[in-house]
């Protein structure tokens, strides 16, 4: 039995539903990742995008393309909460179907707080996090860093933060391969003292977790150094630290664009040295991933921009079609178990003592 | 009678005194500023700096520097608070030879909680201000962005952001000239429901503000587009961007310089575009102010960063003396009280009633 298909939600995010057609349709056709896609969202809406594509009939013939109609869509503005009643809402049906096992993935481009609330409902939390977060991988200098939670929380507690630095070392070891991954903590200061209350109460937490190598603070500046491999901080911090540093890459490349365009000898320069700076923006463009995994539920969840393109739906479901044969989220929850039972009970070190 | 000179903390920073030295010989030798320095440290230390530089004698001899003793020096893993007892500290000296007249401006790289605790001490806040904030001007793609606080305030509360976009108001007036800034508060969502409970809580604060033009919330993409003249935060977030932003600046120009060495079209390319391309690196450059000013204490401070080199130092010096001649702490202390003025007392305005 092939794996289910991913659900989409196919009505939340500023470019639906031609972005999430098109995205899925992009996805499908690519055999190497075997991607199947179900579109949920306003059945005649869709009816009405994949009528437009030519490509989109084979698709829903071969079955690797399908539609689920949900009558409902949780706008922007509207609060993460609706979830609970709106049981029409695109993003509460996409999850519903994978709760149901008709889908192996939850994707969504809309409201984050609102795919966290439909997550949390339908899947539950992995024991032993209070909370979820959802996680980005930077293209750091050195190499990747995982950094979390970039949205999930906007107001943390220092026990949530130890427990994402947790979470960050299991991903930076499944996903980037690092064996001992150290972790970082967000800071304004390197030294212990500094930062705010959240930090300077979660730094002796962090600094006693088994299993955790932890680093001690690091700083805005460390993110794309890559000092550490996991850098942990709250959903506010974290969310503006991400889509700055997104932000900056774009506004940088459109000034050299600019810049290589500003007369015959930097134009000329410009045309040889394309392909080697080009190298760089697609190290950089967000879209590469399309969306972050919101780990520490119990089934696949993926949250992109609510800006995204076909582009990002497209590379966003590459990506989760691949977490789930990767079984990442199965992994996880047991590393995070065995994180657990490595941590021995209060009292049993007595070394100290 | 000349300005006074500014007072230079020569010990606080991770390469002093040399850079202070370095920094101010250079910052002295340029006419154009007429800037002088004092410099104070220890003694024995900054006289064997001088020594060892053949045009110190010159500048000691024609008064452009001159140099006070401060026994102690505040460490960056140290308390800022003890500056209050520490009556020794480079920091502290600096400030009180500010206060007595002796010079015009406090300019540290050093400690900048112990900067900050120095000059509220010597100098004492500006009326209707809770706390001062330090103030940085990113260079954004349409325009300047005034983003404060970038480090005085680990924790805020909601009037003090407030009092930030007055501050940041005046601010962008005064320094960048523009008539009509327009201030956006750094949250994580467009939408007035989105943000953690600081910012949730200040922006019906911010809405209602007289003399602030309120944008509403904006993202971390949103500060180097320029979307508002004037984005509000907490010293945490603030400061967590200012130093992602050059960070990434930095490893950003470090991948384009390797690119431009990956072949021999490559390389050609960058020769011919290289002029082009340093103009856009001097633009991100963060030396290019040195420090940043902390508005919001009644005589002109500037704090720059631990790791500044001779050249930052003698930015920062440059823009310090500039600041003092524009009168930039009077003006605003002016601005702000205008502002005040312009309020109507509670209940004044009975329109919605």
């Amino acid at each position: 039995m092939p794996t289910p298909p991913l659900a989409l939600d196919a009505m939340g995010g500023d470019r639906m539903p031609d972005a999430a057609v098109d995205g899925a349709l992009a996805a499908v056709r690519d055999d190497r990742d075997a991607v199947r896609v179900l579109l949920v969202g306003d059945e005649a809406a869709l009816a009405a995008a994949l009528d437009a594509r030519p490509d989109a009939a084979d698709a829903l013939a071969a079955g690797t393309l399908a539609v689920r109609h949900a009558p409902d869509v949780i706008a922007m503005e509207e609060a993460a909460t609706d979830v609970r009643r709106r049981t029409g809402a695109s993003v509460r049906v996409a999850a519903d179907a994978v709760k149901a096992g008709d889908a192996s993935a939850l994707v969504s481009m809309g409201h984050s707080g609102a795919t966290l609330a439909a997550a949390l409902l339908a899947f539950g939390r992995v024991r032993g996090l209070d909370r979820p977060a959802i996680t980005a991988t930077l293209p750091a200098a050195a190499r990747p860093v995982t950094l979390l939670d970039v949205g999930a929380n906007a107001d943390a507690k220092p026990r949530m933060l130890q427990q994402f630095a947790v979470l960050g070392s299991v991903h930076a070891r499944l996903v980037h391969g690092v064996e001992r991954p150290t972790v970082g903590l967000l800071s304004i200061g390197e030294e212990p003292g500094k930062g705010n209350e959240l930090v300077r109460a979660a730094y002796p937490l962090l600094a006693d977790t088994p299993g955790v190598t932890f680093h001690g603070n690091v700083e805005g500046r460390d993110l794309l150094e890559g000092t550490t491999d996991v850098v942990v901080t709250d959903g506010f911090t974290g969310n503006v630290a991400l889509k700055l540093a997104e932000g900056e890459a774009r506004v940088l490349f459109r000034w050299i664009r600019e810049a290589l365009r500003s007369g015959p000898r930097a134009t000329l320069g410009g045309l040889l040295a394309k392909p080697a700076l080009k190298r760089i923006g697609a190290r950089l463009d967000p879209s590469t991933y399309g969306a972050q995994p919101l780990l520490g539920v119990k089934a696949p969840t993926f949250i992109g921009h609510g800006s995204a393109d076909a582009r990002a739906v497209a590379n966003a479901l590459r990506f989760a079609a691949r977490a789930v044969r990767d079984d990442l989220v199965g992994r996880t929850s047991a590393a995070l178990a065995d994180a657990a039972a490595a941590d021995p009970p209060d009292g049993a070190d007595a070394a100290d003592a």
